[in-house]
């Protein structure tokens, strides 16, 4: 069997098989969508993801395709003209690219791959009308402080704001009091298989797309409004994956066993660990210069070797890492730091790294 | 353990716990939807999907989120303006609402449930530049003859033509020369868990998104031209549910192995056993009055008693039915009738209804 650090799809948490083994046995995949049996589940996993990240009951948790999906969502329901977005790498851009796929006026403020923002060197254009922030750039392992979003929103209160926490969740402890939306995808630090995203959103968000629908489309599938109508009877509009659906349920009651400060606190430790190995070691580097934008969940090292021989290398020992991102791709390292992987495995990890 | 004879989510397919074993085994979960491992498993499930339902290389096949989603990016894709629809119940209907919703011109011709099209009677709006019809109406188990589908086609040879086959495929034997695109998903016929949409799309629905995106939005998430290229290299533009596309090649091997001749003749033998029980039983009579428009896959009859009662009698027993859709939630039952369920199976379900 292999450990996988890959940014994504990821590890699956130790207890996945066992969780799906009772999805399997009790039928789960055949039930009705419209039944109480379905909906007790619904709501078990909302509760669940309630109680790990802390979201009051002014925002709805409601379930899409993928987290790329919920990018447009939030463009069609919180952006009747114009957004803005903080762009440092792959996916922070794209949430750029698709505000103007959709004919939006897309603002941006943009940095090089490595480096990160701080909420006073933002610049947030008069008409925006949404500020897209990414917490975990994936590709390059910058992460923006939770402490910088929240400042962003309260230098910005009138504005709407977005957090891309795809690859970070449940990690970052964001105050939902100042976030509108925010949103992430379950084959991250969630450990389960791909097929989910979850969407985090205020009525703040619920008021503005039924504002913009009077004059321009918000979608057709899973818009914004009819989400936020079946989730009050913890239903989805269309059809939803169960079988994801209830596994997040059991995977969110199991870290809210460890609890979510644990948890925290562990990726930090596994982080740091990794981040001493790549200092010290030579034939590494790190990515990332300034330490605080340090990603706790993708970490990101330059190799003096070709990653792929590094990879390949590891691979026989049994563990999988990921490559670098796009240009990255043969020179650097993307290590995940996920909640499946243990702390003696963070420690294997890097013994086996240290004796290449 | 119950059998489900229900509309969808439904039984799930016998081969699904083993399959779903190899995959787990195998750690898919995990792989890179950026590598040589993935792109052969997404190419095993399109090569084994293009024989089962006689797909030419001319179309491409997508994967979704689900077939609701499918209709909005037919919308986005195919029309730009004008859009007509044949409406004879709930999903029909809300084809025609999402286009709607995406501020297109939507026209229809509507039935009553209960009631199909044939080409003759169909009158296509001038301007109209797709043509959406259903080929299985799950909520009144009306179907519309592929015969019928494609002498629509052929009588409106330069309009794009739709087919929704969600609860019917691989029943019907669509010819590919006359359909511009089809979709279905994979918790009815498939007998899988929900979670994905299969979109089959022909080169003149991309011209036509390319063309019409030098004007209007053509969606942002799951575009045609992107999921188009990606689709080249047996990938997808953002990280797929691997899980179930894995899982849907291996159930469309195993209907391969049977023979799609095979399953197409038992189904219609196992939907005759049920239409003769309702034609034949008191207290149950037809629904679709005109036999060649009765749906082979979701047979749907009148209760004299409250459905409810008989439903919960049948449960009694093992099985699960449907109750009626909408207005005749608990006046009718609508019995799925997909390849997870056998002749004896069924001949089961009839002789429990018998015995009530």
């Amino acid at each position: 069997m292999l450990t996988f650090f890959t940014p994504g799809p990821a590890a699956l948490y130790p207890t996945f098989e066992k969780h799906l083994q009772t999805f399997v046995s009790n039928q789960l995949g055949s039930i009705s969508h419209r039944s109480q049996q379905y909906r007790d589940l619904h709501k078990f996993t909302v509760d669940q993801l309630r109680t790990l990240l802390n979201v009051p009951d002014t925002h709805a948790i409601l379930f899409l395709g993928s987290a790329s999906e919920a990018w447009e969502r939030i463009l069609f329901s919180c952006v009747e003209l114009e957004s803005f977005h903080l762009v440092n790498g792959s996916f922070s851009k794209k949430f750029y690219d698709y505000s103007n796929a959709l004919n939006k006026y897309a603002h941006k403020q943009e940095k090089s791959m490595g480096e990160g923002f701080t909420a006073s060197e933002v610049v947030v254009p008069e008409y925006a009308e949404l500020i897209c922030t990414t917490h975990n750039e994936t590709s390059s392992g910058v992460q923006m402080n939770v402490a910088e979003i929240h400042k962003l929103k309260q230098k910005n209160p009138d504005k709407l704001i977005a957090v891309d926490m795809v690859s970070s969740a449940p990690y970052p402890d964001l105050d939902y009091k100042l976030i509108d939306t925010a949103f992430f995808s379950i084959q991250k630090a969630f450990g389960l298989p791909a097929g989910l995203g979850v969407w985090i959103v205020n009525e703040k968000c619920l008021k503005k797309a039924e504002t913009i629908r009077q004059q321009y489309s918000i979608g057709a599938h899973n818009d914004l409004p009819t989400l936020w109508k079946n989730s009050l009877t913890n239903e989805t509009p269309a059809t939803p994956n169960v079988m994801a659906i209830y596994l997040l349920g059991k995977i969110a009651e199991d870290l809210n066993t460890i609890g979510v400060k644990t948890i925290r606190k562990e990726t930090e430790q596994k982080a740091a660990l990794l981040y001493k190995f790549i200092e010290k070691q030579s034939g590494y580097s790190l990515f990332v210069k300034e330490k605080s934008q340090r990603s706790q969940t993708v970490i990101v090292t330059n190799t003096e070797l070709p990653s792929a021989d590094i990879i390949k290398a590891v691979k026989e020992k049994g563990m999988v890492i990921g490559s670098g991102y796009g240009q990255f791709k043969n020179s650097q390292l993307r290590i995940a730091n996920f909640p499946a992987t243990s702390v003696a495995q963070v420690e294997e990890l890097i013994s086996v790294l240290g004796a290449l």
